[in-house]
């Protein structure tokens, strides 16, 4: 089953999408928004089910063509955004960059940081920022939602928890970056609003594709219409979405709705290019000193997206550009 | 006016309270929560206060004693939750326990980071731990609630958002920080749920307490009925509440309910204690060479509130006691 939230008010009107992204119907009469259906999941998924099924039949009440840029966020504010860096060759790549070692720590454990949730994007709006000066990056990313999840869940226990998979840009400005971290307290400026696809899917949906603890796929991903990467989302993430569960509720509980995401994908086969444009640099700076590669400018063109095996995509695209704002 | 949130569901139910915390009455009907009444604050105040006047007047109907052990955080989950750390004197003295200076941009920019919002503690609620080994700290802080912020918003331009002033118990598990900070992406495991004092204030209603930037009046903590600290919540906030908001927004907007809290109370005045153990053990370190006051056990309980000049209670105490869970 796929979902989406239509732009509408702060929250968005739920929608069941048709597989193939064509259409949706409403089913703000189930659940009134996303948040609300993963709070009663157990009663009201069977409901939104039950509609898909009606609308793949043809039999769905005021459907409408489905389109992408209508959506914001499927869940277009949340209560917990909680993201990983879990693809070790991007960290290592990094690390080589300035010719220091990676921690064993970070072999252990995974790296997590929260990100503002109150006003994530939708798939289709712009980048806003204020100065090219600030480094503006995409990174391409796996996320999950997830319902209620007791504090104290194991790898183990995690995997039924994950109600939801989509796609996310975690738009980073790179630097902003040095500062902040080096004042010891993690990201916050760095850090602006969250992009997600328009659709989120149920795991069940995405066939072999989702093994229970992490989504197998190429994640395709174009700067101005040029390849930038297509890293499988499947190989090389050392930490997977169960273990990233035991990780952020070691001593809290989640709430239903939590966003948890991969981090930047990347694969150690660098044949399959970068989700980021510091991995660009990094890798330039390996190899000729120097980054070569500019971080994004006002009027660039992100796209983020996964194909089926027949080509069309799954979560439908992620498809921003950079605009200047004041302030 | 002061409102506050009974337990109920996931975000409470919206009451007014008398000024001298003895009765509220239910205002639900004027908007279904308090996140509700941040989000429509213009059209919604005028007609929560009158409920509040009515209150006052005795002529509410369904009125309640009222009773901090029923209430809810005021908002019991929110969007939205960064919390700075703007008593420079509490971070000098960390820094001089470990023979370390306090960097420049410490002066120039305040420390933020953010905390999990998805479940937040009413005043009463345990402080739940798995284990006594995590160094498990209370915070005592000062805390604003905002509407909508743009991106951008100056500090002079910040002090009309702030529409609700309380205070917060910001849990730190002290023990789990080190490894998280050595990492570089900052708290996560060492943040579990921050607890809020039972009312939340308007601005107006602290009269010569609130300056639009700042809270004036000692907070009061106490440990197992012994003081640990009163300091004076206005002096010596380096980076008052309207700095902050500068800060947060400079990349990105807040969403009505955004909560940000001060980071733990500390004043130069050495006389008026702590606020945390952890400066306890600071100052202890720096006197006598070692840390003498243990962290938090089981059982312990810690009292923050904030006296009027009558002795009555302005938010509510936060009374909770520390417990052991599974996990």
């Amino acid at each position: 089953m796929k979902l989406a939230s239509l732009k509408s008010g702060r929250d968005g009107r739920l929608v069941v999408v048709r597989d193939d992204l064509s259409q949706c119907a409403p089913a703000d009469d189930i659940a009134s928004t996303l948040q609300a259906a993963l709070e009663g999941w157990a009663d009201i998924e069977p409901r939104l089910r039950d509609r898909h099924a009606a609308l793949l039949a043809g039999e769905a009440a005021d459907t409408l063509p489905f389109d992408p840029g209508a959506c914001a966020a499927p869940l277009p504010r949340a209560y917990h955004w909680v993201d990983g860096s879990v693809y070790l060759s991007h960290m290592k790549l990094v690390r080589q960059a300035r010719g220091a070692e990676m921690p064993d720590s970070f072999l252990e454990e995974p790296l997590v940081y929260q990100g503002g949730s109150d006003i994530l994007l939708g798939a289709r709006d712009p980048i806003q920022a204020a100065s090219e000066a600030w480094g503006i990056d995409l990174e391409a990313e796996v996320a999950v939602i997830t319902d209620d999840v007791p504090a104290g869940t194991t790898a183990d226990d995690a995997s039924s928890h994950i109600k939801l998979v989509l796609l996310a840009n975690d738009v980073s400005l790179r630097n902003l970056i040095p500062g902040e971290l080096g004042k010891g307290f993690g990201f916050y400026q760095s850090k602006p609003p969250t992009a997600f696809s328009p659709v989120a899917v149920t795991p069940d949906a995405l066939g072999d594709r989702w093994d229970g603890r992490k989504l197998h796929g190429a994640v395709d991903v174009t700067l101005n219409g040029e390849r930038l990467g297509n890293p499988d989302a499947g190989k090389d993430m050392y930490f997977d979405f169960t273990r990233l569960i035991e990780h952020v509720t070691k001593t809290r509980p989640l709430g239903a709705g939590t966003i948890i995401g991969s981090g930047t994908v990347s694969n150690e086969d660098r044949s399959r290019g970068s989700c980021c444009l510091a991995e660009v640099r990094t890798i330039e700076t390996i190899e000729k000193g120097a980054p070569e590669t500019p971080f994004m400018s006002f009027g660039d063109r992100v796209v983020i997206d996964m194909a089926d095996e027949g080509g069309n995509s799954i979560f439908g695209a992620i498809d921003q550009i950079v605009e200047k704002t004041g302030g």
